[in-house]
């Protein structure tokens, strides 16, 4: 498998074609962003934590049932997925209030929630990613009822699924973001990333931040905190 | 029935208490605001015309099977209401792209929507009334995933029959927002007001806006737009 050109370049990543059309390769990059990109810095080291992160967290996935579009890590910084079409929805699993939550709803970050939340943002960066509702996403043809439905049956599977693995490492999964693409055949894949940059996870035993509002709040050391949940993950997957 | 101890004063009406607990006297006011209170002014006559306005919509759904809190005018500025606990959402129907729908989704203000949608908007000035889905509603503890159901239902019904009401009158129905309480055995009840302060009436012939807009985006006399409404419904109801 040869790297080909470049076919689009986010704020995390940089995906190119390969010789097979249903293969994509996909180079993980330094640069943390919050606020819609307001906020920037490179960070070394960042490619490689979350391109290892990644891959093990996709993995584990796979083994308890989930499949990704990840196919396989292929060096520090870089691995090798199936190639979907992306719906444009960040879809958010939330177990613990924070962050925009918190914000919307006037409540206090920290809080358990009785029951897992799922919510959609149109990932539309001129629009700043709007909180949308399912009338929303039909009426943008972004996805059918029937595909939110499914969105959201998946969203909390992996949940679950997630919450669990971080549980056995000591780790609380307070919220994250999912995004699913849609195959060939028209499934429904979980794709994208999976990992502090996308997940809000504190330390089950101190609340201390392992994830990326160390950047966003300036609450620390980014790399140190990735690393650490890097760790974990080896340990577990060894 | 006497007019007793003010209640509330919101920023369009006074509620009183009655000597019967479960009557209110409501008095219209002629304040307008607008962006959350930012915007402000004193128009006259505005409590007139939105107190007969209300009135008279309140009729014609109770006579199309829409039962709602309205009792009678009692004058030009007041109105009796079964006093109900208020659902604090304004539940939101929309039939046309305006407003806040256009600026969520970036969509042009005018397209007609291929089918209604109902939005739920969390009644808290100090969170600037944030757009909620089921999820945050339920974890809010305002309403049942039930009676959101129910509450949907409800608009989209009242919703049709405003639509029909207006069309016949020349007028299009672009959105609207209604509020919703609970009488005393625990029945939602559809409460407070339907004026051209909580929907967007346009010309059907012209594409005139008759509603709030007038005052909100400086296009025109308010009063002007409010009585060409109220002309149509006395027409209709006379
Ligand atoms: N398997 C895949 N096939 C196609 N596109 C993918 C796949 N996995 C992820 N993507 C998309 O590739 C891009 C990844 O880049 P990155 O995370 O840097 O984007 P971003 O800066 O977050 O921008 P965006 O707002 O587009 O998500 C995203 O648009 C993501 O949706
Ligand atoms: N039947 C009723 N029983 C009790 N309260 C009612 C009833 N009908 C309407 N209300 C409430 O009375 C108030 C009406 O006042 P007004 O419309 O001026 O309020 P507002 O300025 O819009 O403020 P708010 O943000 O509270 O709606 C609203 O809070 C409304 O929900
Ligand atoms: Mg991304
Ligand atoms: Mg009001």
């Amino acid at each position: 498998m040869t790297r080909q050109e470049m076919l689009y370049e986010g704020k995390a990543k940089r995906l190119y074609r390969t010789e097979d059309e249903q293969v994509l390769w996909v180079e993980y990059k330094n640069d943390a962003t919050a606020f819609n990109g307001k906020k920037k810095a490179s960070l070394d080291g960042k490619a490689e934590l979350n391109n290892e992160i990644t891959s093990l967290i996709f993995t584990v996935l796979e083994e308890r049932g989930i499949p990704s579009h990840f196919i396989k890590r292929l060096s520090a910084t870089e691995q090798l997925v199936k190639a979907v079409t992306i719906v444009p929805l960040e879809v958010v699993m939330r177990n613990v209030v924070a962050g925009s939550l918190a914000r919307r709803l006037g409540l206090e970050e920290g809080t358990p929630l009785k029951e897992p939340i799922i919510e959609f943002y149109y990932k539309n960066d001129t629009l700043d990613d709007p909180l949308v509702t399912e009338d929303h996403i039909a009426l943008l043809d972004v996805a059918t009822r029937e595909e939110c439905q499914q969105l959201r049956t998946m969203a909390l599977h992996i949940n679950e699924v997630l919450k669990a693995l971080f549980a056995e490492l000591g780790v609380d999964l307070i919220d994250g973001k999912v995004e699913f693409g849609r195959d060939a055949d028209g499934s429904l894949l979980l794709a994208d990333e999976i990992s502090p940059d996308t997940c809000r996870l504190w330390d089950h035993a101190t609340g201390e931040r392992l994830d990326k509002d160390l950047f966003r709040r300036d609450l620390g050391n980014l790399q140190a905190g990735y690393q650490n949940i890097l760790s974990r993950l080896r340990g577990a997957h060894a």
